[in-house]
């Protein structure tokens, strides 16, 4: 709990800020919740579906959700992703932490290992105990690409799963086509080696939001045992609404049995379904994506001023996060040194990862360049450069 | 599964029978799936929200939901039920299923027992099992009413937790007042004779759909140690929607750190909030509740039809089920009978209530009036009265 508390804390001591300070002289870059609000696009549908409801439209529909929105969530992915998904392949959820929850649910026994890179998303954490599993942490290397030969180490014969997020949440690096070739072919060594069947759970709900003109790179076209999980939070900027999904690899062995297992999950840990309405709207908008624009500016003004000031840190290729190393050693006193000139960020052990802190930039102009004095006097006050 | 497949089988068998017959002859009383449109009230406030968006209203808020909508639940359950609710008592749900999953995952340990009562919605032995905990079924009486002789004997040091469930799934009995007294005092001496707190787990999706003008009876004026899980999918006729809560009482002992678990639980299980535009709407729509005047006249009429063919059933008093005994012994044989009238109903021992059927009334006159052949010819192949 300690660790996972980070973010939450910091949230609860921004609101306390705000309050002695003034909302306007607090420059939050804590949380994760986009200041975007979602494009006309969804305006105009869900204006549309106010208007002239359809008939039964807030009624129960199969577990799995509606068949016209499964249908084109596989359409977008097989464009998008690697081709061959159908309705199927998809389940509909509440938000992709719904959708982590069901395929843990669905794959773990007890004390079965579940992989994780640090540094790493914290809830991955409470989830895996959740469903009595072990989370297992493997370290990235100083660009925080997965180390694979401490991966190759980790795997053992209780291995069920590792958790890959590209886009990551931290760091903001974009996994390689040629790493993803490397961790599918280890994990089908392993999978020979053990007898067993090692599942990658892609994390994605940044996928959309990538930066320097790069092409997403999916794991499922390297790993048969691959499952999607991920949300409408961040590339429709929904993240209240809780609107998600469940894609399955259309090549994972066993799919049949693995799909009627999310779904009854789906079901049984009370989800039931996805939002209807949220439904029925993403189904329309599988092509529409926010301004990913607007994130890059902010990401290449953040990462040139900082890195002007001395910080050291790797430049992100997408999602809306940076994980600069902290000047001091003690992240957690660095967070402090900032927070003196209200400029809020998260510690690195708050994502498994001390020595660093996160910045999220997914806030308006004015908090990012209100936060650059802090930056700037934090920087001196340490003697940084 | 076996038990908690019958649902879904009959759902399905619906469907296979539709496409052979046309829905048209097709008489399916199998689901709770009310075919009634959200009230105009509804309708007016997403409209409205459609037109004129608030900012930033799909963002996160807390986990508990939004303060207004919280603020708004306590004062209508202050009203409806019992005195004393504030917004700090309240979390909305992803709908009740989620609250209860949230409950549950908050209240047990491994091996902690849950009474509940047969006939139950079977769903609630999932969400038991699912977190480990052990289900004690105790019997009701020939009215539906729990036995408090059988629970007696049945409560152990190891009972956390009985479900209640009344307007009742799958009877439409509705709880006294001198019942939830005795329960209550039950319940207090059995927590002195082990050292234990016992607590009512309130399941109150019906609670607004009672019939001849009886007064709701809420189980908080009864015992301290309770918990309200409810949804807007019956009143509000939203279920697709996903939007419920969890309402503690204001006297629960340990009530804050019972809470803080709550809302902890909601965000690790992957729910993190309930569906915010959602959240939106039904924090003004606490007063209103679809026209429950359409299911009390479709009830008599159905209870009146059916006795008058000789079937032997208590009248519900609310919620739209009921549950007549099944005239020949075998239940399952004769939702069989009736399925050759193309008329679906739901076998008794899919709530562990052999010898019984489940009647769904939420469906339109059409269905209802449609059925009655069926039953009169299925009554009498086996020779009714």
């Amino acid at each position: 709990m300690s660790e996972g508390s980070w973010i939450r804390k910091m949230f609860e001591e921004g609101i306390a800020l705000k309050q002695r300070f003034g909302a306007e002289n607090v420059f939050d870059l804590s949380l994760g919740n986009p200041i975007m609000e979602p494009p006309v696009e969804f305006l105009r549908e869900l204006k549309q579906l106010a208007e002239d409801p359809l008939p039964g439209m807030h009624r129960y529909m199969e577990n799995a959700g509606y068949i016209t929105t499964r249908a084109a969530v596989a359409a977008q992915l097989s464009s998008d992703t690697k081709p061959g998904f159908s309705a199927d392949d998809i389940i509909m959820t509440c938000g992709a932490a719904g959708a982590l929850n069901v395929v843990l649910g669905t794959l773990l026994e007890r004390g079965d290992e579940v992989i994780v890179f640090a540094p790493y998303f914290v809830e991955y954490i409470h989830y895996i105990n959740r469903f009595y599993g072990v989370t297992k942490i493997v370290p990235s290397d100083e660009q925080f690409i997965p180390r694979l030969d401490a991966l190759d180490a980790a795997i053992g014969p209780r291995t069920k799963a590792i958790i890959i997020n590209s886009p990551n949440n931290p760091t903001g690096v974009v996994y390689s086509e040629v790493f993803l070739k490397q961790l599918g072919e280890l994990l089908r060594n392993k999978e020979k080696q053990f007898g067993t069947q090692i599942s990658i759970i892609s994390d994605e709900p940044y996928r959309k939001i990538i930066f320097d003109s790069l092409k997403y790179s999916s794991p499922l076209c390297h790993h048969p045992q691959s499952i999607i999980v991920t949300s409408h939070s961040k590339d429709l900027a929904l993240p209240g609404e809780r609107i998600g999904y469940i894609a399955v690899n259309p090549q994972y062995s066993q799919k049949k049995e693995l799909i009627d297992g999310l779904i009854y999950c789906n079901r049984t840990l009370g989800f039931v379904n996805a939002p209807a309405l949220m439904q029925h709207i993403v189904g329309r908008l599988q092509g529409v994506t926010v301004p990913v624009a607007e994130y890059e500016q902010k990401r290449n003004f953040l990462y040139e001023s900082l890195t002007v000031m001395g910080y050291s840190l790797v430049k992100p290729q997408g999602a809306f996060y940076m994980f600069p190393k902290s000047p001091i050693e003690d992240d957690v006193a660095f967070v402090r040194e900032l927070q003196q000139w209200q400029v809020l960020t998260v510690p690195g052990r708050g994502f498994g990862s001390p020595g660093y802190f996160r910045i999220s930039y997914c806030v308006d102009e004015r908090t990012i360049k209100g936060a650059l004095a802090g930056f700037r006097k934090a920087a001196l006050k340490v003697k940084l450069g």
